[in-house]
């Protein structure tokens, strides 16, 4: 087991009508804010009406800016800092999924810096201070709403680039499972794939001695799996909703990498995909994270037995290991494929044409992955082995 | 699933020689603080030097205060208050367990107070304010690290009484395994017993719809399960150490009380027990949990049936629901004799001649637990049910 530090400061309100108590926490901040929110749905749905009601309630003055749109681009995030800079405001409140949330977190390390925020994506700088950021949560998948990451996509050659600082994390994050009731089915499977993927990253580790992080990692993971087809049949399942929603922010709030370095290969091939074919994120790591499996297994096949066994309740037959570590794979590409996700490139429309782009520039930065390290031509492997 | 806010502002600091940073930790808060600790191990194993050498190396002044003992007594309290006023000390720096850790929270919140700090015990005053704490633990059991209560003994009467307010959470826990080395066995199992009790009051649970702490819960007890065995026979097994001192905050710092309402009944019997007869706590739960399960386990027979097949992997066979329920109950029993513990009054040297007296005592602010009710009478066929 690793030495770490661990802190987690979100503030987690969490239930139903829990959106009534923005203002209140808000005011703890600032009375003049940036409002970041997506499309319409927000509104259709009354959210936003709630949202402003208690707001103004709380006599707090705001400016709006709407638009995010999923792999959410660095144009936005400029016009953000902008807005900030102009009327005096020093708070985000993001309204929304991962893709808000992180475009708020941009704007926030943005505003305070004088070059341009994308140095920060590139590696070129890191990002020392940040304004506070609230997240009145949609969508249960990024766990961008307690996490340290933010994920932006350029437009300029269609990078898709993160950054990590605990200076992002945000302050409070309003949790309604019922404002999840009118996602669709696909929206929702993509978000159970990337909260899965976000524990499965960590679950993945050459570090031993780690057991107790195990044992909560397979019980997340078995909370989705669980749930999620529940949510499938009655979209209005409050508990069963609820148990995704707080499961996907336990995913991503790093308890879970508690005395381990994780992997993330998965999440760097993934990103090329969604990068360059405007794919979700979810579905683009549904493709990719049962390939990377087959495709490493071997590298500690014994912790490939430990996730088919304590995941998917594959019989522990040992006569042959191989086929319990394998089965365990297979049963998570089968379980993606029920729930309505793509397990395969053409599935979603992705030919071969650009497969060597994708793993030049995911490689470009060096080799992919911390469990197995990854060149080029491994990640042209694993892209190539699910092209069907 | 209940509506809930979730909050865990401890730093937790975790490793070896994680004992360096307390300097570096302490001097966010103040240059002159309260050392508060209990008997002389600390000093025999040398984790006061390292400390004092830490804080001196940052410029931070201290006064001591030792001896705070099991089951931590209020005039000691009194005196820590006391000694605080008089040098102007606003912060207190805890070094050990849980008793030494619930002294300092009883300090922290009596130092502003112009009453008597009893009057919070006592529940005749609510706590407003209190100093910040620090933590450096030495032994994993009470949870006190990064948890909101603090239990103190008051010698006019023998009264054990506990406050649970948000203030009083520990600003950092510095947690290093190998100062665990040196814990005899006796005082591991008893904090196993803790950890395990933390847990299991949180898992026996009336809401409905909270699959994912039930599976958090389960996670967290099969970890203390297959981990204090190991370091019983090999006391120095640093990653056993680490997952049992790790699962030990996480099974008291709320989130797997997250959307539900636990019982806490055991606890309130236990504190009678070690009130009066100055047993370790974790000892005194060996003895009444197992004791009230077979009380009460009609009341949810399939929560205890989930207990027994998902945490003591009992073979599930439905012929018999209720052999698989009262079995989980037999092997949490057996597991707290083989790693040493008492499971009746007779092995911890308890006779029948003050049980009325307890339950009494138990009882006197209403009754006890909430997954079931309980009264004077079933406190006393409890105890009475464990006499050998």
């Amino acid at each position: 087991m690793r030495d770490f530090e661990f802190l987690s400061p979100t503030k987690i309100i969490f239930g139903r009508n829990s959106e009534a108590k923005v203002g209140r926490e808000v005011k703890n901040y600032s009375r003049k804010i940036l409002l970041h929110y997506g499309k319409g749905s927000i509104i259709r749905t009354g959210l936003y009406d709630r949202v402003v009601k208690s707001l103004k309630e709380e006599g707090i003055d705001f400016i709006e800016l709407g638009g995010v749109q999923p792999n959410p681009r660095v144009s936005l995030v400029r016009e953000g800092i902008e807005i900030c800079r102009k009327n005096g405001i020093n708070f985000i409140l993001a309204i929304g999924g991962g893709s808000v949330i992180d475009s708020s977190k941009a704007i926030a390390v943005g505003v305070p810096y004088s070059g341009d925020v994308w140095d920060f994506y590139a590696g070129k700088m890191e990002p020392k201070t940040a304004l506070p950021v609230g997240v009145v949560l949609t969508i249960p998948a990024a766990g961008s709403e307690a996490s340290k990451s933010s994920v932006i996509t350029n437009e300029d050659g269609w990078y898709k680039r993160s950054i990590n600082t605990e200076i992002i994390r945000p302050r409070f994050a309003i949790m309604n499972p019922e404002v999840t009731f009118t996602l669709p089915p696909y929206q929702t499977a993509c978000g159970a794939a990337d909260i899965m993927a976000h524990v499965m990253e960590r679950y993945f580790t050459n570090d031993k001695g780690v057991n107790f992080t195990d044992r909560l990692c397979e019980a997340t993971l078995k909370t989705v799996i669980y749930n999620v087809p529940i949510v499938l049949k009655k979209p209005d399942d409050y508990d069963a909703r609820a148990q995704i929603m707080w499961a996907s922010t336990i995913a991503h709030n790093d308890l879970l990498s508690t005395g381990r370095t994780g992997d993330w290969a998965s999440h760097g091939i993934e990103h090329e995909l969604s990068g360059i074919y405007d794919i979700p994120h979810g579905a683009g790591l549904a493709i990719v994270f049962p390939a990377w499996m087959r495709y490493v297994y071997k590298h500690n096949i014994e912790r490939f037995i430990q996730f088919a066994i304590n995941v998917w309740n594959v019989e522990p037959n040992f006569e042959s290991p191989e086929r319990i570590a394998l089965e365990g794979v297979e049963r998570l590409k089968r379980f993606f494929k029920d729930i309505g996700l793509p397990t395969s490139l053409s599935e979603a429309n992705i030919g071969e044409d650009r497969l060597e782009e994708m793993a030049t520039k995911a490689t470009e930065r060096g080799e992919l992955g911390e469990f197995v390290k990854l060149k080029k031509e491994d990640v042209l492997n694993i892209l190539r082995s699910v092209l069907k």
